[in-house]
């Protein structure tokens, strides 16, 4: 098959990577924006042709959306008119407002996924062909979708590797606020507070492995993060509250010299020990 | 010379490793506490011999205490009979506490250094020979010290593979406090609300690496953190108070909506990158 690309950064770069090394696309199209990032997406011999949108709507036997998620919802119009054969799968990190936002026209080809992988990277240069391999993609109500279409995208994301899972749109913004969203929005903080309060000297003396670890994520794209902070609003909202619960919970035990309940506190944190 | 250990869990089971590696110590001598160590630091053959701590003064020209912070502060009292010419080395997260107890009899032969390194693990067997190299060591007030003595100590983390900072201890727990506390803090935190408002499938399936990366240090021993957290309550509480400031702020820009200043925020965040 054919497979188009829109968006060659990080995502969509390592997507095109993967699929040849795999040996699952005929041809590579794909499609940027920017005169920049075509210029080294051409350099990097990301895909097999770069081409304008019109051109990889109709020679693309499956499109992969590989861009910001308010830039999804933005190319819908130009979406809409678009074979019934034709897959259409996005890769953003929210699903709920995608979902419930696909034109009618598309929706039986329009499958939401969401690869939960990446780097701190963006752009072209960022692409590595294995960043799929081992990681687990969550595809939301595929209940809406022509079976063809949800079997194409099975066969790419099993071909490069991933381990699939099925969820509604709801119950995914949840758990990717938890496990991605909130962790995203807490590293920006501490580095943040960090860059506010230590000189740069002192960053590079004493940045070990812990701080490393906490800041490695704010280092990801803004344009990115703010999109999906704003599409995952609700969620990421509450979520911060009950973060911010257990930060006053510390602040209280240490305040208060509580070292029982301090301890018993951590030890519950360690449990994830077990888990993960 | 003969170097004596007092503990041999993560950091003193590793520097115990790490001084044979390199040749450093004629003989290695441990005093552990509990009957169950002492049999694990045996069998892991961490140590030449484990004695009891009055053998440990006597047969030792240094002596590094690899134990809890406030298991130092209680040690004081044993170890003040001790020859001037041994050494002793704590190497404990806090400072400024401990400098500042130090009894005049032993205060200059008593090296108060912090090794910024770890892992998660704690314990004998997480006792790994190369946990030290390329890493940062910091050594506060030295002026306090007999020449002979920052000498010995010079000589121990250099030839581990160790970079010495040197550093007022007062400055230490400030920085210590940006660095790691404050990230383990966060980590637990963080640790704690998703073990609270995720079931353990949806952890185990949709953990990628900013999660995991987020939740190691979460994995810490509570023991150890309970006692650092104490003895760094001021800067401890303050830094809560910063970084609480930070997620307050993401939230209030999500909430309105503001997208521009959410991304400059995510963009001052990034800039982190120009120093790791």
């Amino acid at each position: 098959m054919n497979i188009g690309i829109v968006g060659l950064g990080l995502m969509g770069g390592s997507i095109a990577k993967a699929v040849k090394k795999y040996g699952i696309a005929k041809n590579v199209y794909g499609y940027v924006n920017k005169e920049e990032t075509k210029k080294e997406v051409l350099e990097l011999k990301l895909v097999d042709e770069i081409v304008d949108l019109e051109t990889l709507k109709k020679v693309s036997d499956v499109i992969i959306l590989a861009i910001p998620v308010d830039a999804i919802i933005g190319m819908f119009p130009q979406l809409m008119d678009i074979s019934k054969e034709t897959t259409i799968i996005d890769m953003g990190s929210t699903k709920e407002f995608i979902v419930n936002n696909i034109p009618s026209q598309i929706r039986e080809n329009f499958i939401a996924a969401h690869p939960m992988t990446g780097t701190e990277k963006s752009g072209p240069k960022a692409a590595i062909d294995e960043l799929y391999e081992g990681k687990t993609v969550v595809l939301c109500n595929l209940e809406k979708n022509e079976n063809n279409h949800v079997n194409r995208a099975f066969r790419i994301f099993q071909s490069i590797g991933m381990r699939i899972v099925v969820m509604d749109a709801v119950e995914h913004d949840i758990h990717a606020c938890f496990m991605s969203h909130l962790p995203h929005a807490i590293s920006f903080s501490l580095a943040n507070t960090v860059m506010n309060h230590e000189d740069a000297k002192s960053i590079i003396a004493l940045a070990a492995g812990g701080f490393k670890d906490m800041s490695r994520i704010a280092k990801s794209s803004p344009q990115m993060w703010s999109d999906i902070f704003g599409q995952n609003k609700k969620n990421l909202l509450h979520s911060i509250d009950l973060f911010m619960n257990h930060m006053n919970l510390v602040k209280e035990l240490v305040e208060k010299d509580d070292h029982e309940n301090l301890k018993k506190w951590m030890e519950k944190a360690n449990s994830l020990h077990e888990i993960l």
